[in-house]
C-alpha cells in the first residue's frame, strides 16, 4: 500500500474531492499506481490530508464508478486493470498523454452497424435511437475472450465439456448469479431456487407449464411486449392495468392470478415503483391462494442517480415473487442467458412438472459467464459501463431539455433509453416515418400499449435509446429529429 | 498428386481392396502422403494396378469412413489431417510403429466420469450402459477450440458479437445445416424454412404454439419419452400407437392431427421404417386437413451397415412433414442446438405467431458450429466417429451374440445403443438394481413405454449404450451383467 502525497489547493475552484479524484486517476493512468495495488483506507487518507471522510468517500466512489478502482468488501480499494479502459469524454483535458488505449474496434465515430445501403444502392449513415441496444465500442473483448478460452480449457480438463449439464443450469453459475443478485439487488435466494434458461421468453413459457396453462395475467400498459406476446402465445388472457405516476394501479387489478411488473425501472416509462405501492402489490398476492408476482428486473444494473432500488423479491416474506433477470443488457443481447428465481412452492412444481427438460443454454456459454463473474470482470464491466451510459444519458438529456419541442421527459437517470413527450402538431407515425427517410430510426410509445389498454391523450412520445450511440451520433440524431418535427 | 506404387499379392489371404487400403493408410500414417494431398482417381488407380474399379472404390470408402481420406465432390480424394486420429482397434498389427498420436485426453482405460464415490466414501469404478452418451475420448478438441476462437474473432471483427441475432438462427448456420441435410439425409429445404432452437423440447414447445395448443398426438410406444413429456406438459393428449416389426402401425392411428415418429432409427427399438410403411404414413397425413408428421431424425448420422436411409421429409410432396434434428449426438449433448424444418404452411404460421421470439441459442455458439461445419471438421468428425462407434458396436454385439442369456438383439448396426432381450427368470428391475450395486448402470425398456401403452410379454429388455465406453469397459460391463443375470 502506497502513501498518497496529494497537495490540495483549498483556494481552487475545483472541489477537494475532485482534486483527489484527479490525482489518483492520473497516478493510475500514468502507471504509478498499478493494477491490484491497494489504496489507503478512506479513514487514513482523510486523516493524512486533513479533509473530511466524506470527501475521500466521494472521490473513491467516483473512481469506482468509472472503473479505476474496485472495492472489496471489508478489505478496501484496489486499482483495476485499465488496459482496455474507455475514453468517452473526449473533452477531458490532455487525456492522450496518459496513453489510454483505444478500444480494439474504435474504427470511426460511427459504429459500423450505423451504415447501410439505401434503396438506390448508396451507402448512407444511419443512426438508431431504437431501445434495447448495448454499447459495442467499450465491451471488454479481451476479458470476454479470456473467460471463454479458460472456460473451454477447464471443461476439457475436467472431462466435462461433452457431458449433458444440469437441467437447471450449471451449479457454479447459479451460485455466482445468486451472490451477485444478493449483493447488488437484495435478492434473497439459494442457487437451488434458480433456473437458467435461454432468454426471458423461454423462462415464461416454462413458468406457464408450472403455474398452469389457462390463466389470466395482469400487465402494466404500456409494457414490455415480448412478455405480453409470450403470455398470449401460451394461451393466457392478459388484462391491461392502467398506471399512474407510481406505476401499476394495484387496486385496478381484478380477477387474475398472475401480475407481471417491472418495479425497479418500468419499460417503457422508466417509472420506479415506490415502497407503498410495492407493499400494496405484495398484500394483493398474499390475499389469495395461487397468486404470484413476476418481477422482471431487466436493466436495473444501470442507474445514474440516487441509490439503487432493491428488488421486490427481497421484500417478499410469503413466497409470492418470481424474480426474472437477464444478461442481455448487462453483457450482450446475443448471449441468450436469463435466470429465474422461484419461490419454494413453485420450485417443487418445477421439479415435478418440468424437471425433465434439459437445460437450454450450452455448458460452454454458462461457464464462460461464470468465469466472467467470478474473476470480477462482470462487476468491473458494469461499473465502467455505468459511467459510459451515464455520459451518454447526460448528453442526450441536456440536448432534449433545451428543445422547445420536448414537453416532458420520462424515465431518465436509469436504463438505456429515455422517453420524450413531444410538443408538436404532427403524429407519432409521421415523425417515425419522416425520421426513417432521413436515416434515423426511432420508436413510438404507441406501439407499447397492450391490445385493449387505454392510451393517454398526450402528444407523440418517442423512446430514445442511447446505448450504442456515440456522443456525436446522439447530437446528429437529435438534429435530424428536430428537422423532422419542425418541418 | 502422387503415383502410388502398390505391389499387390494376389495369392495372399488378404483381399485386394484391403491390401490397397493398408498400403495407403501406412503411407498416410508414416507421413509419406501428407495432409491435403490429392490421391489418384479411382479409375486411374484401377488401371495402374490392373484391378477392378470397385476394388479401389471399396478401399477409398474404407479410408474415408475411418477419417484418413476426405472426398470432395467432383474433385477427388484428399488426405485428411490425422494429427488427432484415433487408435481404437488396438489389436491392429504393429499400429505403434506409425506413431499414431494418443488423443489429448486419453488418460486411462476408464474415462474419468466412470469413477465415483460410493456411499462409504470409497472410490470405485463405474460403467454406464445408459443410452444417450457420446464418446469424449476422440472428440476433436483442437478443431473445436479453433472453430470457437475463429468464430469469436470473426464476430468481433464484423462488429456483430453483441448485436441480437436472427430470431430463426444465424442465416449462415441454417445454410450450412440445410446443405448438410440435403447431402447426408436427402432433406429438401431452404434455409428460410429452418428454425434453430435450444434443443428438441424447446422446438416442440414452439411447434405447439404454431399448430395449436389442444391437440391429440400419436406416438410410437416404446418411445423417446422427452418428447412425450413435452407434449403432456404443453397440454397435448398423447395416444400410444402399437408397433410391429415395421414400426408404427399406421392403421391403428385414430383421431389425431399429429404423429411423432423416428422412421430412420426408432428410439429405443432401433427399427427402420420400410418404404411401404412410410408411404402409408404420408398418405394418412395427406388424407386430412391439418394433419402433420414430426420426423425426429435423432441419431441417423451413425449407421454401420448398408446404405443410409434417406429422410421421410425428402419423400414428402404435400408439405406434411416437420423435420427435427439435433447436434446432441453428432457434436455433444451439452451444446443445446437443434433444428426444425417447417413445411411452407407452418412456416407462415410460425412467422405470424412465434416470429417475435428471440433466438434461444447464443450467436457465438451458432457461429462456432457454423465454422465447424464449413471447415469440413463436422464431416471428418462424423466419419471418424462412425468408425469408432462401429468398432464399439461390433465389440458389444459379438459379446452379446455368444451369451446364452441373450435371446434377441434389436436395433443393431446403427446409433449409440443396442437393445437386448434377455433369456432369464429375473425381472428387469432386479437386474437393474443388482447391476447398480455392482457399479454398472443399465436402463430397461419398460421405462420407455407411454402411459397407457401396452407392454409385450417378452422377458426383460435392456438398452445398452456404448457411445462413451472403451472396449475394455464394454467387456467388463458385459461380465458384470452376466454375473447379475446368472446369480
Amino acid at each position: 500500500m502506497k502513501e498518497l502525497l496529494i497537495s490540495l489547493d483549498v483556494s481552487a475552484k475545483t472541489a477537494l474531492y475532485e482534486q483527489i479524484y484527479e490525482y489518483i486517476r492520473e497516478e493510475i493512468m500514468g502507471g504509478r499506481l498499478s493494477k491490484g495495488e491497494r489504496l489507503p483506507s478512506a479513514r487514513l487518507l482523510a486523516a493524512n490530508l486533513q479533509v473530511s471522510r466524506s470527501t475521500i468517500d466521494a472521490a473513491y466512489a467516483q473512481l469506482v464508478s468509472e472503473g479505476y478502482l474496485m472495492a472489496k468488501r471489508g478489505s478496501g480499494y484496489y486499482v483495476c486493470d485499465i488496459s482496455s479502459l474507455y475514453d468517452f469524454t473526449e473533452n477531458r483535458r490532455n487525456r492522450d498523454k496518459y496513453g489510454t488505449k483505444k478500444p480494439q474496434n474504435a474504427v470511426s465515430a460511427y459504429s459500423p452497424q450505423s451504415r447501410r445501403t439505401d434503396s438506390s444502392g448508396r451507402e448512407r449513415p444511419e443512426i438508431s435511437f431504437l431501445p434495447g441496444q448495448t454499447d459495442e465500442l467499450w465491451f471488454p473483448y479481451n476479458a470476454w475472450r479470456k473467460s471463454a478460452k479458460e472456460a473451454l480449457l477447464d471443461l476439457e480438463a475436467r472431462h466435462s465439456l461433452l457431458q449433458a449439464g444440469d437441467p437447471k443450469g450449471e451449479y457454479s453459475l447459479r451460485r455466482a448469479i445468486a451472490a451477485y443478485l444478493h449483493h447488488a439487488r437484495g435478492v434473497q435466494c439459494e442457487p437451488e431456487q434458480m433456473i437458467i434458461g435461454a432468454g426471458n421468453e423461454y423462462l415464461l413459457q416454462i413458468l406457464g407449464q408450472i403455474i398452469g396453462r389457462r390463466l389470466r395475467a395482469a400487465m402494466e400498459s404500456p409494457a414490455y411486449l415480448q412478455a405480453y406476446y409470450t403470455f398470449r402465445s401460451i394461451g393466457y388472457e392478459v388484462e391491461a392495468v392502467p398506471m399512474d405516476e407510481n406505476g401499476m394501479c394495484v387496486e385496478a387489478v381484478t380477477d387474475v392470478s398472475l401480475v407481471y411488473v417491472m418495479p425497479s425501472h418500468q419499460f417503457p416509462l422508466g417509472l420506479v415503483m415506490p415502497l407503498k405501492r410495492r407493499l400494496e402489490l405484495l398484500a394483493w398476492a398474499a390475499a389469495g391462494e395461487g397468486r404470484y408476482i413476476i418481477e422482471d428486473d431487466h436493466d436495473s444494473e444501470f442507474r445514474y442517480k440516487g441509490r439503487p432500488i432493491p428488488s421486490l423479491q427481497g421484500m417478499d416474506r410469503e413466497g409470492k415473487v418470481i424474480y426474472l433477470g437477464t444478461f442481455s443488457n448487462s453483457i450482450m443481447p446475443s448471449i441468450r442467458i436469463s435466470y429465474m428465481v422461484l419461490p419454494p412452492e413453485l420450485l417443487a412444481a418445477y421439479h415435478e412438472k418440468c424437471g425433465f427438460y434439459a437445460s437450454t443454454v450450452s455448458k460452454i456459454q454458462q461457464m464462460t459467464v461464470c468465469r466472467f463473474i467470478e474473476d470480477g470482470c462482470f462487476e468491473r464491466h458494469l461499473n465502467k459501463m455505468r459511467g459510459i451510459y451515464k455520459a451518454k444519458h447526460d448528453c442526450l438529456l441536456q440536448l432534449l431539455k433545451k428543445k422547445k419541442w420536448v414537453r416532458r421527459i420520462y424515465g431518465d437517470y436509469a436504463g438505456l433509453h429515455v422517453a420524450a413527450e413531444l410538443n408538436c402538431s404532427c403524429t407519432e407515425e409521421d415523425i417515425i416515418e419522416k425520421a426513417a427517410s432521413c436515416g434515423l430510426l426511432v420508436q413510438g410509445m404507441s406501439g407499447c400499449y397492450l391490445a385493449g389498454g387505454k392510451k393517454p391523450d398526450a402528444g407523440p412520445v418517442l423512446l430514445l435509446g442511447f446505448g450504442n450511440l456515440t456522443k456525436e451520433q446522439i447530437c446528429a440524431g437529435a438534429a435530424i429529429l428536430e428537422k423532422c418535427i419542425e418541418t
